[in-house]
């Protein structure tokens, strides 16, 4: 690990991960061995991690795998939820299931087919999908804070993205924990995120976790990808380059580099009357609104 | 030019060059036809451009070369210098110049050897003295403005590298104009920001500017150079990136992205004793404090 100028063997480089892991947790306060935390799984090597990482810390975590109805003649969904499953089984782990096409008629692809949001990439429908649905799950079963298996490449990639672009109301939001600051949202936090991608990956392999190796088939020309891509060339001129961009951007925005008067989310003080969660404006929120335009149009 | 989805004939490529330069002189308030410019040329192809560019709009502009005694085995200083004065004299155009070891007693390489300040790499000691010698020149001649030669490719670099490591001060500082807000400096304004590099090498060639083609010698292993590289990836991937990168910057910026409290030069109220330019803390500026530190070593 030449970014950390360290070399672990494999009984030191297992101890070393959730180490590091617990000391995201504790520096960005993101929860407590007395919190009920809800581990979104894909199954793929992060999140499946991530939820192995948290037993073996002693935390109290149960899991969350959202069928998205992807198959793109790779069976995407099916293996994936076969991978969360057996992980779960082996483990005596309690995962809620949440089947898109079961619950709301559709899945993720044929959703976003159907809507204007999609333009046939169905990308932003199931981002938009599956924070809906996290956040309801969690708020049901009364979890304190729901967490994503998001690491270093993860996050550097949006935050390179959301700097190439300036997008300011992105950049004062992104952050390791996301506080549960409306009513109807549930506190999220990212323990992954200090650590690299290729940490992960060998951290799954020597404990032998098995899990979904593709990616998901609609992310292959996915921006984040190219901009991982860039990242890593950078990494390997410049080791270190992905975690000081990714921890002096943290810096800066705890030591008041953004203006906190151009947050567009402040007035996110709307309750939408179907789901319940919060929305910007008054009346249905966007996923509610989605279902709405997908029942008119399947009327006309 | 397929950031612009253009691609223009000479003529008219000639008279889009300087129609683009004024539309940037006027949307940042840059500078009017009543000021008096001076412009710091180094002989290369941008600051020569924006030197003929200004007198094809009508402004008055004189130029000053800083002469700073880089040799490097191919007389970059002693070229640079025939470049400059060349173009001055067929244009009939005033030029000063100043010769750094003629006025200071030492070339910027033996001055960057002689103090911690270079670690014998000359860059910091080079734009410390050509900040000061810009400085200097132009208060004792009441030109109202300053101007450089930065083009897109530069500002975007200096950028790229502010952002990767969320240098914050850095950041609220880089504007196309940099007012003078303290006593004793000089405004100072960039009208090549929005141009590409590959855009101001067509012009100089077009126009038959004969200009230096050589980068510093110094400059060759330089962070700018390599992030000059990426971008120019990133741009050939998708054009426009760059420009997009830098006006999203900017207009980010304008819209209050950063907070003003942060800004550390905000108390830069102090005057140097030694040669009147505005300074952090009581006493020397670092530019004088260089050469007593030199004084003391020639004297020990």
């Amino acid at each position: 690990m030449r970014q950390h100028k360290l070399a672990l063997c494999k009984t030191h480089f297992l101890d070393w991960v959730p180490e590091q892991v617990e000391r995201a947790i504790s520096k960005y306060n993101m929860f407590t061995h007395q919190d009920q935390l809800l581990v979104a799984v894909s199954g793929g090597k992060d999140s499946l991690s991530l939820w192995d990482i948290l037993q073996r810390l002693g935390y109290s975590a149960d899991g969350l795998y959202i069928g998205l109805g992807i198959d793109a003649g790779v069976n995407y969904s099916i293996n994936s939820l076969e991978y969360a499953r057996n992980f779960a089984q082996e483990r005596n782990l309690m995962l809620h299931i949440v089947d898109i096409q079961a619950e709301y008629g559709e899945t993720i692809p044929e959703l976003a087919m159907r809507t204007n949001r999609g333009h046939y990439k169905p990308c932003s429908v199931c981002g938009l999908a599956k924070r809906h649905v996290m956040n309801r799950i969690a708020r049901q079963n009364n979890y304190t804070v729901l967490l994503t298996g998001h690491n270093l490449d993860d996050e550097a990639a949006i935050l390179f993205s959301n700097t190439l672009n300036w997008l300011g109301n992105y950049l004062i939001h992104q952050s390791p924990v996301l506080e549960a600051d409306k009513p109807g949202l549930v506190r999220k936090a990212k323990p992954l995120c200090r650590m690299y991608e290729r940490e992960m990956a060998a951290y799954a392999l020597l404990r032998g976790i098995h899990y979904i190796q593709e990616e998901c088939p609609f992310a292959e020309d996915s921006t984040s990808i190219y901009y991982k891509g860039l990242l890593n060339k950078m990494e390997s001129d410049k080791p270190g380059v992905k975690l000081n961009f990714y921890l002096s951007f943290l810096r800066a925005k705890r030591d008041g580099l953004f203006s906190p008067s151009i947050d567009e989310n402040a007035e996110l003080l709307h309750t939408c009357p179907e789901c319940g969660q919060p929305t910007s404006a008054p009346g249905l929120c966007v996923f509610c609104r989605m279902f709405i335009q997908i029942e008119n149009h399947v009327e006309t």
